[in-house]
């Protein structure tokens, strides 16, 4: 049987959850406090309940036990978010997801049985940062702490050399993984065809090897 | 010379660009509304200054005109984040990046000038729900709107397996990158090693392919 | 046919252009927020409903492509006018005419596409301050940037002298183009007849000639 | 001497006052509550002072006797804009022009002794609803409750016509007073020579006489 | 036919006459904006509606203007007491009692018509100063500028003594027009009966004299 | 010595006790937790303190011991109300003055040791409720539960006629103690002499009798 | 006859007290302002009633004269609690027991009539205070002003000693009264077993010899 | 060493246990959010300061980690009282106890290791019902799920009876550990002696053996 999944709080974090799960095919409860939200979420979601995720006794009545991951997406309302996550524990909820917005609540999360915190806000600003530094640079995503995946333009030097000339994997002990050309994605990339401007490279590598490469070709 | 940042908004978004531009070398001017939030600010970015965005003058007199990139990550106030974003356009910012909350808000911006828009909350919503859908599912990360990179636990079904036997490339279309053994990623993967549990394969795709592949494996 | 209007914001600016079309025999659609309001305009327009312009569906649900001209008269809320009127050029409306609050609200809305920017109480304000200047000054109506209308009263130099012996056009580069008399109005006005006490000049001119002549005449 | 002038309330319309009438040459005091304001109409007024204008004790204290003429912009403040009233007519200025927001309030400013009592938004309205009904209108004036000005585009009908050969005067009882062509004003207008695209008619006459000019040229 | 009264603003002021009046066996109408206070009034006067009486449609719908007299008993909002008294003049009330709560409010009052103004706690508290300067004074009216009552206990120099031997009259100019013996009243009081301990004087006389008398008996 | 008196609660009633008592030549303190008042009221009263009656040490710190009476005029605030009076109480105060708002609040400030309770509004209201009901009633004052003072303009059927001819003593069992004229006070009034218009007459009674009279003479 | 109880305020102090009569056996009757308040009470108590309680018709309706004890529970609105209190008096309840949050708030209540005043926050932070001082102290009840209850852990000292041994009476002028040991209470205790660790001892004796106890005995 | 106490939070709960302590010679630090609140509780408390208990730095500044025991008594704020409570946590306190204000607040406490939760409202609100069941009752105290301790007034059928006669023990299963007579506390009790009217015996017994006697002896 395929995953069910409910989503608490229908801001715009939650709602992107509840909105890709369903295009994914999935069935996906709505929980929100507010009327006209859950109106308005009920056009793209199988169900969508106005309730109030802090009183056991309407989470039970909703039959939330039944249901395998729990999305808390409650934004601002931290104790909200703690109560709510508290009593899907206690309700035997296997998987709960849980958005905090800071590292006090996100301890706080941990503690009491939240099986995964996010931090999207931060997340994405992280991302987003990298993009800043070069204009090259498209997209950059951590892998790990210490590795990251970076889609970055080719810079002026890059045009006209091929992935041979340049060498990535010998001179900045990075790889590169694919190569988008408008709108195609060539995986993995041909080594001897040279670079055309508008040419998009996605590398992998450590993160102290990208940001060398980055700054190398910055423009 | 280096490229100069300021950040308007110092949200969780907006602070986490901040903080880690400031990491990464590179001199910011931080600013927000809010005297309290600019004081705890000033701890990790080189500039951190209370100013009304919306007020011209107030803009100029920081000299705003000599900063090559400038993020408007103004939360909740649709109308300060289009009056500011007017603001930076009229005065000749190059690049300005600006945080969207529905839209309706990013058309508006990028009808009075705005060079790029971000929706962090939903851009991360959707990351998150697939992570959800597979409990192997680690990440998911749109490089086009065809393509994704996908972070995978090796399933039951995948360990003691090499990937030559696992043809992923064949039967799925998809490119194992990368395979993140504990804390060690392995770029490119040996071919001929058998995975071990908790394994983590980096697979780059079309997105077709890659559900195609997360259904076939999922627990 | 005839033209069809829709008025959005019911203050007294937005009711006062719905009353005015009404009266000269249009069809006028009212919309405002507040139920209230929607009450007390449908005793004079032919149709008065109550919604929020921000919202497209409800827009689209209320026919508002039909019509020819839409007027966003919205008062205060900046953000709500810029996003109506973004709604309105999406959904293909010909003419809207919006009330701005400042130059900057201005700017967005020509923007975003709005066909024409009204600033009400700032026009009104102008009009006014020349009224204030001279005790003879009735109106003062700018027709373009060099050229206005003023209405003047007879000044005490004037009365018993006939515009040909005054020869205004002559001596101050203005054109007399009608005298109130009462209620009633001389177009054109007798070049012989003596000006009485209470009669009214309507001049029109060059803003600097006409300056010249209101200090002139001035009591 | 020249007239002494005040202004109290620094919203929109009467900030456009104090600002017409300083850009005239006249010295100007501007009055508001609140400190901000009066700061930034500080650049452009000879005297801003930050005063509650209810009480008598404060603006006798400015001296507000002096002025010959006192413009009381209050904006929404029903109650502030009576008492502020009263007290200038109990202090003796001779002109009091009052800002009312509706008829019930426009009759208590009458009785208390206000000299004369303006609806910014009403008349504004009004004004534009007439621009509304044809796109050949460009603007509206009342000179009396009967007469009005119109200036309006010339209609495909009209080009190439003589204005002899239009004959207003006699088909509609109006008066054709000015004609402007680019940013000239040609006035009075040659009657023979043809009206080209573009070219915008003055014209003055009985408002029905105007309207159904209006109709008949309306495209 | 006996008077018709409506009293607007059922605060302490207005419900105390509501009350009276009905006791006296007058109909009265009772008028307010709160729903609850008017379901409390109504159970001591004849009718008592919810309305806003700044309304002149729904003043006229009660038929308001069938009333004699319209007590204006509304407490702090000094704009819904003067809008409310310029309508009920307009409908052409005969006789207006207004409440004002300061003099600039019963100034405002008197020019749009009010025909008598009220200041209810500024008298109470002007009575109150008087029976608070010595322990004999328990009341003090006033009749004229000039003419007071005063009612005062007999002071420990006065008993024993007859109004003969005291002569009021001719050492303070003032005359006792009664004695309160417990609960009975004397009038007029016997010139040759010694007064007691505990009699209470009933004194009329000029406020000078008056004064006089109080400050001689003052213990 | 003379009296020393201490009002707390600036208000309206408060402040017409400390005006009222500061013109008859007393020293009073004048208490009032808000500032503004306070700067207000110290141009007419000897002493004026901002501070909280609610604190004890606060008080205690004025010397509020040494004042003889203290009236507590704190306008909606019951609980306040009640807690200052306790707090002068506890604090010895011989003579405690107090207004209510209602009959429970009087009720519980008798309680708590309150020497004199008073009701501003409600009085007034009554004494207002009997001017209301013959246009010849001036005023009405209320000497005990069965005894009242009425000042009565000379209605029609008494024009001409002398008090002996009236002979209000045996008909209506009243005393007509009083006439003025003018601004001339007549004590005791002439029997012989006849009653012109515009006389008033000072007439004390029962409330029954008055009442029959006052309607017997309505007009 | 069972006695019958009324509680007024359903907050944690109120609800915890109708909850345990409750489970007493006894009928209760709650009442509270707040509709949700009382649908939630309603779970556990016989009767729960919506009512404002300082509304002394609704309480007379609720019938709350048969009452035998009501009890006043209300939290923080100082007025609402002492007005409700006086109507109890006045309707003649025998017992009334009422909530104080000051001193100030006590004394006002003892003195209009309250049959008992209860601080429950502050008696709860003295008892809590003792545990605090030695982590054997598990619990503090005072019994009169001079004597209190404390349980004890057993200390290191004490452990395989019996009573006999440790003497306490004679040594601290205190009395063992019982020992817990895990769930089972000993009472008397025998004077001749050695206790245990884990035992607790609880002691009755003066203040000053408990103290002098604790102390001796802290770890 | 003495322990070292810190007590965050000063309302009615938590001033009453830094009062207490410092009573009994400790050393206490205070603290609250509250300016005012600080300034009054520096009369009773050796040190008292303003601060912000979720923030981590403002705590590690103000040296809580020296501190033995902390008792958090944050009143309605469940979040400042969590997050406080991790805060210590973390910082290494070996004894934190924490107010709750319901179940679920008390069980995310206990998650995060609150080493002791106290509900003392309801545990107080628990007391006080025992209390009055009967009018004998004057005190009741839990000393475990089980046992508890009532005080209770010697009732009519007790009186004139020995402890010997009534027997206690063995008809009820309880003990009588003490009898107070006015002031003084006999402990033992004698059994020999006759129960006089106004004696108080404590009790202690099993829960039910308790209810028993209670009911036995209730008037």
């Amino acid at each position: 049987m395929r995953k069910q999944f409910a989503i608490i709080g229908m801001g715009r974090f939650g709602s992107a959850i509840a909105k890709t799960l369903s295009q994914l095919g999935f069935e996906v409860l709505a929980i929100d406090q507010n009327e006209d939200t859950i109106q308005e979420v009920s056009t793209y979601v199988t169900h969508a309940v106005q309730a109030d995720s802090t009183d056991e006794e309407a989470m039970r009545a909703l039959g939330i036990r039944n249901f395998d991951v729990v999305v808390v997406a409650i934004g601002e309302d931290i104790q909200a978010s703690i109560l709510t996550t508290l009593i899907l524990k206690e309700l035997g909820i296997a998987t709960t997801v849980v958005k905090a917005v800071n590292d006090l609540h996100g301890k706080v999360l941990k503690k009491i049985g939240a099986d995964k915190v996010v931090y999207p806000e931060r997340d994405m600003g992280q991302r987003v940062a990298h993009h800043l530094i070069s204009s090259n640079i498209i997209d950059y995503i951590e892998l790990s702490a210490d590795y990251s995946i970076v889609e970055m333009k080719a810079s002026k030097q890059m045009i006209g050399k091929s992935l041979r000339q340049l060498d990535v994997r010998a001179k900045y002990d990075c790889n590169v993984i694919a190569i988008k050309q408008n709108e195609k994605m060539i995986i993995p990339p041909s080594a001897e065809e040279a670079l055309k401007q508008e040419d998009i490279l996605v590398i992998v590598g450590k993160n102290s090897s990208l940001q060398t490469l980055e700054v190398t070709f910055a423009e």
